[in-house]
């Protein structure tokens, strides 16, 4: 055992970039590796990592709200990157480059950050405006209200907004 | 009084899109309901957030600094999306969702941010850059310069870049 | 000596953008002038700040590798904006209003936080998977895996990711 046991990392997700979510993951993945408590906040755009691409629901939804689900990504892999035009860099050129390395994908980070428990939130207020409903999300993952993160946050070692 | 009494939240707001800006103005409303202090650091596209709608001066601006000031948003709620084509939603999209679910809008997390006593300190070497006198901002806000944010940032148990 | 003596600052640099890297390099040098410790771990885009401009090489690249390298950015000032649009504000616009308040240029906050001792590391599996050769990067940073990171971020007493 490590000397990082009992210490926090906390991670507010809001991004719903598919870049943006790699260096979170692979933090999540590395910290619970040394042993390290990790709990991720899942709000506004990071709710779309969390969404369970087997139970996409549109029962309940108003229109805005069916448009939206069916118009964004429906998991992880999905995401899109945060500078498409960034260096002319597209995201299949990414993916490419990371195979290339032998390296992980998103899916494969996230898999290993369930595996390991890493302990999700997703937040309520993110899910209301955006329609989301709880069934729709990975079956762990637990809804909760800012108070539960700055809570968490409080007690943390190292808190990062991505 | 919960125990969250006395902790320190600290923001060093960057960024100037309404969505970005959403979640810091929600964790600030949270943590103040808890107890805790709350400091917001403006800084760059920041500094719009904190803009007093009513007092724009253009007197003492150079031409960059006058054409800065009449291009850009006049305050919190004119600010634009960080992704106006992500999933194609606009702004008018996400502020429909959260007008379905009666969510507040920035400007109303902003009120309430003022009314629960969150300090506001604006980055002077922004302000300068970006032409910004100090009446243009909302009255409350502090001009301070980056070793205040540090101090501030050290004692604080939350330390966010937003 | 300041009471901040001995404090650490922790900075995870993902971003290449020229604006959210003016901050970053900002706190470096206002913290060290404190006498704080800083330590800045560049990863991903953030790779592209700590270049050598007169150290590229195109040897042992394959063609993904060698078309990134040619057309992404070859030092800290040339990096672009996060909002080319943002108000219609473009690179030359902003550094113009930064010359007019003779405010020093990424490259100047680059070349003080080198002189004051700020720490860089460099991420070893992003460099993996962009193609970087350590002889690439300026010769006092450091490779090195997140678990450097995280025992870094466990001691820091500010931690940002930016």
């Amino acid at each position: 055992m490590s000397d990082q046991e009992k210490k926090l990392l906390n991670i507010l997700l809001f991004s719903g970039d598919y870049d943006k979510c790699l260096p979170a993951f692979i933090l999540a993945n590395g910290a619970r590796e040394m042993g390290m408590e990790v709990t991720i906040f899942c709000a506004f755009w990071g709710l779309f990592v969390v969404r369970d691409p087997e139970k996409m629901s549109s029962t309940d939804k108003d229109l805005y709200e069916k448009m939206f689900a069916s118009m964004t990504p429906g998991n992880a892999e999905a995401l899109p990157l945060s500078k498409m035009n960034f260096a002319g860099i597209g995201k299949t050129m990414l993916l490419n480059m990371m195979d290339n390395q032998k390296a992980p994908h998103l899916v494969d980070f996230l898999e290993g950050a369930r595996n390991k428990g890493v302990k999700f939130y997703a937040c309520e207020l993110s899910m209301e405006i955006m329609g989301f409903d709880k069934e729709e999300l990975l079956p762990e993952v637990e809804v909760a209200k800012v108070n539960v993160y700055l809570e968490n946050a409080s007690k943390s070692n190292i808190n990062l907004f991505i």
